[in-house]
C-alpha cells in the first residue's frame, strides 16, 4: 500500500489522558483511534495487525480441531439466570439493556452460558464428543475503570473456545493438546520466551487453572517462579514458605497485656515495640461445614482464603461478623488470638509461625494482647502447620526450596476445567453408550486477541516506536523513497511492485516528505523490515536496508534483499 | 471437513414461532441458531457462507481503493447529539445503557457519526483526498418486530463505507464507481440478473439515492420497472402518468349537496354512487417558506409527499391542523376541496386529474361537496398539472409511457450521496489550494452481508433445501459414501484427500448413516456438488456426480470429476 493512499498519519503526541504506553505509541502511530476510555475503533494498520494475530490463533485452533462460529452480542437473561449470572451482583460488568416491549437484553461480556445453550440443541449422545468450538468474538465488558489501553477495554475481540468432552480422561487430552496450541501461538507472535503457563485459582470443580502470563511492566499480575524450572504460579495461588527466621533467641516470661484501642499489625509493634514478624494475625472463619476456624498467619502476611479453603477441603469460608465472635470468644472484634482460644474452634496455622520464639498473638479479651509466647510453653504446638498464606517476596517454592522470582505480567490467555459443575447448573447431558445421561465435561479457553496486541505494543517498542515481528506486522517492509528523482521514483516504484508480486506486504511512503520524516514515521510504525531508494543508492544500483530491531543500515543488491525478505 | 467432526446436525423442523422461510432453511440445515427473534449465531457452516461473502465484498471494496478498518459498537452521547440523531424521538431503534458512573453510551445501530468525528482527527488537507473507508460491523438495532429471520435483524453484520471527496465532481466519480463494483458484487455472488439498481428517496442534499433491489418473495420493498429498459424507481418515488379514464361523458350540472358526515373517499363513493376515480382528495399543507398549499390527486391515488416537495423546491411540507384549515377555509376537516379554494392557497393538482369530467370536490363548506364539477365551468384549470400522487398499479412511467411491471423486491444494498449537509452539521471541512476551508462532500455505501445471505436463503432454495452457488457455498462439494465397505470407504477417503489437496472444499459425510438420509441431507445442506461413491461407483472405477441444480446424476470417471469441479 501507498503512503499517499494510507488515510492514517502519524502523531507527535498522543492525547494527554491517555495514560497507557500501548495505546500512546498505538495512537501516536496512528494504528488505533480512541473513542472512549477503553473504546478503541482500529484503523486500517490496527485492523491487520488485529487479522494476523487471529489467523495464527484460528490456525491453530484449527489445528487441535476447534471449529470456528460467531454467538450473538445480544444476550437472553434466561441463558444466565439457571447459572446465577444474569444478577448485577454476581457479575458486575453487565451493559444492560431493554427491547422494544420491555424484555431484558444483555450484552456478551462472555458466551459461556450461550455457547451451552447452543450446543445442547445439536449434541445428545456420546459418538458426537469430544468436539470443541471457538469464536472471535467482541466483548462487552462495563469495566469501573480503563486505563491499560487496548490491554483491558470495555470493548475488545477475544478468541473464547469451550470443550465438551465425555469423561475426565477425553477432558483431560484435550486440555494438554489446547496447552501445546496456546504456547504456539505465543511463540508464533513472538511472546514465546516471555509467556509462562502458571498455576491460577480454579472454581468450584478444579484447584488450580492454568493462565498464559507474559512477562510485561505494564502487565496487572505478578508471577512467582521457581528459577531452575520455570514453574509458575500466579500470586494467588503461589504455595509459599517463610525464610527461616534467626530465632536463637531465649524464651522470656509470658505477658498478658491491657492496652485497650491497640489494633491491628501496625499499631500493635508500634505500641509494644516489635518487627510485624514477631506478632500473629489471627482470623476467626466459618467453613460451609460448620466448622469455626481460627487462621493464624504471621504479622507480616495474609490470610489466602483459596489456600485455607484447600486446607479445610471445605468449598467456602466466610469471615466471622463481630456479633458471633464476641458470642464465641467473649471479645470485641480485633483480640482474637490463640491464647485463651475455645476448644470448638480449630486452629490452623501458617508455617511460618512454626519457628516463632517470644511472639505476640490476642488473648481474646477484649483489650488484651499476649507478648513473649511461646508454643507449648503458653499455647498448644499444632501437629501441623500449613501453608494458609498469600505470598510475598522471598518466600521460597516450598517443593524445591528455590527462591521465587517474580516478575510483574500480563495475562494473555487462561484455560480453565469446568468438570461437570456447569453442565450441572445448565443440565447439558448426553446419552452414554448404555443408554444412560450423563452431563458433559467442559473446558473454556480464552485469548484476548486486542489485549495480546497491546501486550505487544508494550513489548515490541523502544523510545521510537513499535517494534513488530514479522508476523503480525501490518506490512512487513517500510520502503521510502528520499526526493522525487526520475531515478529514484522508478527505482522505488519498481521493487515495489516487485515486493507486492512476491507476496511480500509493503508500505510505500511515496510522499514528497523529508528524509527526517520518513525514517521518523518508519521507526514509529515499527515495520521489521526498512529499505531507503535515494540518489545514492540508484547510482550505486543498490538499497539500504535495515532491520527495526537493528541499529545500523547495510547496503545489498536487490537480490540480497528479496533473500533478506523471504528467507 | 468431516460430517462426523462437524458439531451441527440438520433437523426435521424448524422451530415453530419461525415464520421466515430463510430462517426456517437455514435452522434446519443448522448454518444458524436462533438466540431470539432477529438475533442469530452462526455455526461453522453459517460463518463460511457469512466470510464467502465477505471476502467477496472485501475484494471489490478493495479494488476501488477501499481500506478496511474497524470501528467500535460501543458509541458516546456527543457523537450523535450534533447531528441530533441522538435523540429517541428522531432515531427509535437505539440500544442503549450506561457505564459505571452513569455516563450514556449507545451501542452501533449505524457508524457515520462515529466515522466521521475519527476521520476528522486524521485528515485536514485536499492533498489527502479522496479517501474511502470501510469496515464489516456487528450492528445492533433495536427494532419493533423481527419476523424476517436474518433478512431483517436485531444484530446483523453489515459492510457500511464512507467516501470523503473535495468536491461533486471527485464525489461523483466515487459514487459511479461505487455503483460498478455493487454490481461485481451481486454479479459474483449470483444475485445479479435478479437485482436492480432503483432510484429511493434522498434526503436533504439529494432528490433521489440508489438501492439495490433484488427481486425476493420476502422482500418488504416493491419496485416499478420500465420493462424495456430495466429502469426501476422504489414504489415512493416512482414517476407515474395513470392510465386515460374514457372521458367522452358531457358534461352535467354542477351540484353542491348538504350531507354532513360523508368524510372519506369510500364514504363519498358510497353516498353519491361513484367510482374513486370520478372523486378528488384535497390535502392542505404548509411548506417550509409558508406557502399555503391544497394538493390535489384523484381520489383513487394518495399525495406523495416527496414529489409535493420536489415541485413546491420546498425541503419539509407538513399537513395543516384542523384549526387551521377552520381558519383558512371556513369548514371542517374532511370538506377541503377545489370549490371555493381561498385566493391565499396554491392549488397543486396532479395529472391523473387532467381529464376528469364530472368529478366530485369538497366545496370548502363543513357538510358540503359537490359533484359533477368540471374544469374552468366550476374551478379554473390550472395552468400546470403535477405528479404529486404515489404510484400504482397499472401507471406508466412518464417519460417512456411504458406501463411499469411491478415486483416484490429486498433491499440488499444502498448508496446516499450527504452532499455537505452532513459535514456542515459536524464541521468536517478541509483545508483547499488556496488555504480555505471547505466542507467535504461525503457518501456511504452499504450491503447487508447477513441479510444478503438471507435473500440467497430465500432466492436459491427449492422444496428440497439450500441451493448455494459456488461462490459463497460453506463447501463446494458434498461427497458421501454409502456404506462402510472396504474399498467404498477406501475410495471415498482417497476421493476426500485428493480434492482438499486442489483446494476444493469438501463437507465429507463420513457417518454409518443410511443413503436416503444422506441424500436428504445433500439436498437440504445445498452445496452445488453431490459425489457419491457406493460399491457400484467402485466396481465400475466411476464416481455418481450431480450437480444440486440438477434433477438427475451421472456416472464420471476422476479426471472428468476434478475437470467438473476446477472450471
Amino acid at each position: 500500500m501507498k503512503s499517499s493512499e494510507l488515510f492514517t498519519r502519524t502523531f507527535k503526541q498522543a492525547p494527554a489522558e491517555e495514560v497507557s504506553k500501548n495505546a500512546q505509541l498505538l495512537i501516536r502511530a496512528g494504528y488505533v483511534y480512541k473513542v472512549m476510555a477503553g473504546v478503541y475503533a482500529y484503523t486500517p494498520l490496527g485492523l491487520r495487525v488485529i487479522e494476523n494475530i487471529k489467523q495464527i490463533v484460528r490456525e491453530e485452533m484449527n489445528a487441535i480441531g476447534g471449529q470456528e462460529l460467531i454467538m450473538s452480542s445480544l444476550q437472553r437473561r434466561e441463558t444466565w439466570e439457571a447459572t446465577g449470572r444474569w444478577d448485577d451482583e454476581v457479575v458486575d460488568i453487565w451493559f444492560k439493556s431493554k427491547l422494544k416491549d420491555g424484555t431484558d437484553v444483555g450484552f456478551g461480556w462472555s458466551h459461556e452460558e450461550a455457547i451451552i445453550e447452543m450446543l445442547k440443541t445439536f449434541l445428545s449422545s456420546y459418538k458426537e464428543l469430544p468436539i470443541n468450538v471457538y469464536q472471535f468474538q467482541t466483548k462487552l465488558r462495563n469495566e469501573l475503570r480503563a486505563k491499560s489501553g487496548i490491554m483491558r477495554g470495555r470493548e475488545f475481540i477475544m478468541k473464547d473456545m469451550y470443550s465438551c468432552s465425555v469423561n475426565a480422561e477425553q477432558h483431560e487430552a484435550f486440555y494438554q493438546s489446547s496447552i501445546e496450541a496456546y504456547k504456539k501461538v505465543f511463540e508464533r507472535v513472538g511472546l514465546g520466551e516471555n509467556t509462562y503457563v502458571t498455576f491460577a485459582s480454579g472454581g468450584a470443580f478444579t484447584q488450580y487453572s492454568h493462565e498464559f502470563q507474559t512477562i510485561c511492566d505494564a502487565g496487572e499480575d505478578k508471577i512467582y517462579m521457581v528459577p531452575s524450572t520455570g514453574e509458575a504460579f500466579n500470586e494467588e495461588v503461589a504455595p509459599a514458605k517463610a525464610p527461616a527466621l534467626d530465632s536463637q533467641e531465649d524464651q522470656k516470661p509470658l505477658e498478658v497485656i491491657d492496652e485497650p484501642g491497640v489494633i491491628g499489625v501496625a499499631a500493635i509493634c508500634k505500641q509494644f515495640d516489635l518487627r510485624p514478624n514477631q506478632t500473629t494475625k489471627t482470623m476467626l472463619y466459618k467453613a460451609d461445614d460448620g466448622t469455626v476456624v481460627a487462621a493464624v498467619v504471621r504479622g507480616d502476611y495474609d490470610v489466602n482464603e483459596d489456600k485455607l479453603k484447600a486446607v479445610l477441603g471445605a468449598s467456602r469460608v466466610r469471615l466471622l461478623d463481630e456479633d458471633t465472635i464476641g458470642q464465641l470468644t467473649g471479645a470485641e472484634l480485633g483480640y482474637a488470638g490463640i491464647l485463651n482460644l475455645p476448644d470448638t474452634v480449630r486452629l490452623v496455622v501458617d508455617e511460618a509461625c512454626e519457628g516463632l520464639v517470644n511472639f505476640e498473638t490476642g488473648a481474646n479479651h477484649t483489650g488484651q494482647h499476649a507478648v513473649q509466647v511461646n508454643w507449648e510453653r503458653d499455647v498448644p504446638r499444632p501437629e501441623t502447620f500449613y501453608d494458609i498464606k498469600t505470598v510475598k517476596e522471598g518466600d521460597r517454592h516450598p517443593d524445591s526450596g528455590e527462591v521465587y522470582t517474580i516478575h510483574k505480567t500480563a495475562e494473555v490467555g487462561n484455560i480453565f476445567n469446568f468438570g461437570i459443575q456447569k453442565s450441572k447448573d445448565t443440565n447439558f447431558v448426553f446419552t452414554d453408550e448404555n443408554g444412560g445421561q450423563q452431563y458433559v465435561h467442559l473446558g473454556s479457553y480464552g485469548i484476548g486477541v486486542t489485549r495480546l496486541m497491546g501486550v505487544m505494543a508494550e513489548n515490541f517498542s523502544d523510545e521510537k516506536g513499535l517494534v513488530w515481528p514479522d508476523a503480525v506486522a501490518p506490512f512487513r517492509v517500510y520502503l521510502a523513497r528520499l526526493g522525487d528523482d526520475e531515478a529514484v521514483v522508478r527505482s522505488a516504484d519498481t521493487l515495489y511492485e516487485e515486493l507486492m508480486h512476491e507476496g511480500i506486504e509493503v508500505l510505500y511512503d511515496d510522499t514528497d516528505r523529508r528524509p527526517g520524516e520518513k525514517f521518523a514515521d518508519a521507526d514509529l510504525l515499527g515495520m521489521p523490515h526498512r529499505i531507503i531508494v535515494s540518489p545514492k543508492t540508484v547510482a550505486a544500483d543498490q538499497y539500504e536496508y535495515k532491520k527495526r530491531t537493528e541499529q545500523s543500515s547495510t547496503t545489498v543488491s536487490k537480490d540480497d534483499l528479496k533473500m533478506l525478505l523471504t528467507r
